[in-house]
């Protein structure tokens, strides 16, 4: 409809100017990342030298933006399973479906058309490989909670006698290795390899891979050990093999856990997890400007956690204490319930000043033993000092931004829904049979 | 650069497909309409007999984001002036600054361009005609507050031996007619039509207009008489006077009490005055298709009050509650502040059943005879059953959306600063010379 009224946005390959044929589809997910989520991390990454705010790396792509709700007899605002159903399949569900509609029946998803058509396929995360948005791509639950009966889905759904998922990294060892079933070694017996630590990953040589880093999400970027891989490495090393597929490919990357601290309320992980997803997303841009045939999308599931950039009648957000964070409170507050001593804690993580009021507020909560308490106490600092609000543990129904480049751009301008990113990517396939 | 990087915005009339004159530009501000406002006001207007969330009026014009933030050495979040300057004359400034640099010296709008090459021109809001948008775009003034100053520049500041600004319409009665100054009578000698009321705005015959409706401003639409216009009938006014010259014109339209709403957390009025300004929006957009000569943007100068679609950990976000306002929470407790009966009031402004628990919230309220705690009382009523939430009196950094229809429309895709809306105008305006 949009495109009748404008006469801007034609369909299918039409929509692709320089008549390019899209190989390669790259579709990446900041899970949570509102538009507040983007522009915050704009002022997060500004050189104060300058007076203009610098553009991030999404900023010359935005595109449009899609509408979140889901088709829930509960719930109009979509949690991460309908929304990364409806972005995989087209199809609107209800919260909690995995690649199910209303009726519990399994729809498609554009990565099994993928496979379908004989291209290589991917899931990036830094959640769990099985958690939501990535099942939705790979997976057919009617509940995202079974997140073993989803790893089964990726060893045991076949396309064609194929594994359907040739790249597989993120976390969720335990889901996957369990003691009735083995899927580590399911996979490397049909000709994956297996990595755990980043090194492990890089020196792969198959074009199949399934990486597994942590036992259930990965740690957050600032609190990760040298072994583990950021998202960028990750996305990489999954570009690397998949693009070695004359037919091309289709690999969904996503930033898990911006969403993770956004129910969290934590502004400093916020925008530490917006960072690995913005060098995930140069690394897609980069591959894709060499490429010529490669379309890269980037946009979000849902809003998470009401986040303003800027509260409680203060006309300004300061970036400079989120950036002050070594580790993010999750980090420092389990290092406190564990015995460690508060002030020292927070000095030696907080490049800040800090007030006695401050350190006095962790030390009254460490004095619950409660690590919720201490974690809440340790955000609130930050989000005094940085001028951020938040009005829910939860997510918020706010249209998000769609940022697009590469042939196949234009089908992502303008206000979409989240069923049209599938629809849009089903139609790119299907062109190129 | 955003141009260069992706090659499908071209400056100038380059971007313009057909290559059609720009002859009128209406340039549509919703003051505090943050991305969350738009989308809500979809919910708003559901139809809930279909499963699709219907298009607002907005959605399939939508062309890119702008940044707000000013050039203020004490704030990184904008105000209405120094976003309403930016805007206007694309320079940022300090908050409070109306239509002058960071020096204080003034600097050329649009609109005085419009009227340098003999366009006709307009500003049309529902704050006081004097207050910090049309301001920005209409005098020059070191501070937003000098209201009674920027009545004077709007007569006293002449373009080739004429007043600027031919038609003006909106609230402000007291800053044009005061003790020591008539500027309603100097206009009418000067040649404007005078309007007090709708009827006499509709009858009025000449080519230019000062209409002012209230003392500051306007009633909020719920608790309009139908003495005052609306918004779209004052915007519809204004298009059928200044399109009677053949040189064109530039319109400013500001649905002001958006913003007004957002500062007082009054999601009843937030929704309602958003129902304004799209009814403008409309009518804008319906005189550009037949003319087709005319560019259309809307957009928002900053976003008001942290408002989220949701909050406090519920997935749903309701409109039902807040449609069931006959008027404002402010007009409710206005009435109860000066005695009326608690229950009563309530019960005959709000088609909900309301719960005792409810009802007694504002009798507890109304006994402190302090309005605002009553207004506030009510308020909450509405924020909890439409699961509303907000993080501020004041503004927040988001950028905010751009809607554009018309010639010129792909110079408003993507991500631009505010100070793009003036440049592209100027432009546009140069263009036709």
């Amino acid at each position: 409809m949009i495109g009748i009224i404008l006469g801007t946005i034609q369909k299918g390959v039409k929509a692709n100017p320089d008549n390019k044929e899209i190989r390669n589809i790259i579709f990446l997910i900041g899970d949570g990342m509102g538009a507040s989520y983007t522009t915050a991390y704009r002022y997060f990454k500004d050189d104060p030298a300058t007076k203009k705010f610098e553009p991030t790396a999404f900023d010359p792509y935005l595109a449009g933006q899609q509408m979140t709700y889901s088709d829930d007899p509960n719930h109009n605002v979509t949690d991460s399973a309908a929304a990364g159903t409806a972005m995989a399949t087209g199809v609107k569900t209800y919260n909690s479906a995995i690649g199910v509609d209303r009726n519990g029946a399994p729809v498609k998803s554009v990565l099994e058309a993928a496979k379908e058509q004989g291209k290589s396929t991917g899931l990036v995360v830094t959640s769990q490989i099985t958690h939501a948005t990535p099942a939705a791509f790979g997976a057919h639950e009617k509940n995202r909670k079974n997140m073993n009966a989803i790893a089964d889905d990726y060893f045991d759904e076949k396309i064609h006698g194929q594994h359907k998922i040739d790249v597989m990294l993120g976390g969720g060892l335990n889901n996957l290795v369990r003691s009735e079933r083995d899927l580590r070694k399911e996979f490397r017996k049909d000709g994956y390899d297996y990595a755990t630590t980043k090194d492990e990953m890089l020196k792969s040589k198959k074009t199949k891979l399934l990486g597994l880093f942590a036992s259930e999400g990965l740690p957050k970027m600032l609190d990760r050990e040298v072994s583990t891989p950021s998202l960028k490495e990750m996305t990489e090393t999954a570009i690397s093999k998949l693009s070695q597929n004359d037919k091309g490919f289709f690999l969904m990357v996503e930033g898990s856990q911006i969403d993770w601290a956004g129910h969290d309320n934590d502004i400093v992980a916020a925008m530490s997890e917006m960072e690995d997803f913005e060098k995930a997303f140069k690394a897609a841009i980069d591959f894709a400007k060499k490429d010529k045939h490669t379309l890269v999308v980037a946009t979000a599931d849902h809003s998470t956690g009401g986040f303003s950039v800027g509260a409680k009648g203060n006309y300004n957000w300061f970036a400079a204490p989120i950036a002050a964070a070594k580790h993010t409170p999750d980090f420092m507050a389990d290092q406190i319930a564990k015995g460690a001593d508060v002030e020292q804690t927070l000095k030696s993580n907080i490049d800040l000043s800090l007030s006695t009021a401050e350190i006095q507020s962790v030390k009254k909560a460490s004095a619950t033993k409660n690590v919720t308490a201490i974690d809440n106490a340790i955000e609130k600092i930050f989000d005094t000092r940085s001028v951020t609000g938040w009005t829910t543990s939860g997510h918020t129904g706010d249209d998000v931004n769609i940022y697009a480049y590469g042939p196949g751009r234009d089908l992502f301008m303008g206000k979409l829904n989240n069923t049209d990113m599938a629809k849009n990517i089903f139609e790119i396939i299907k062109s190129g049979e």
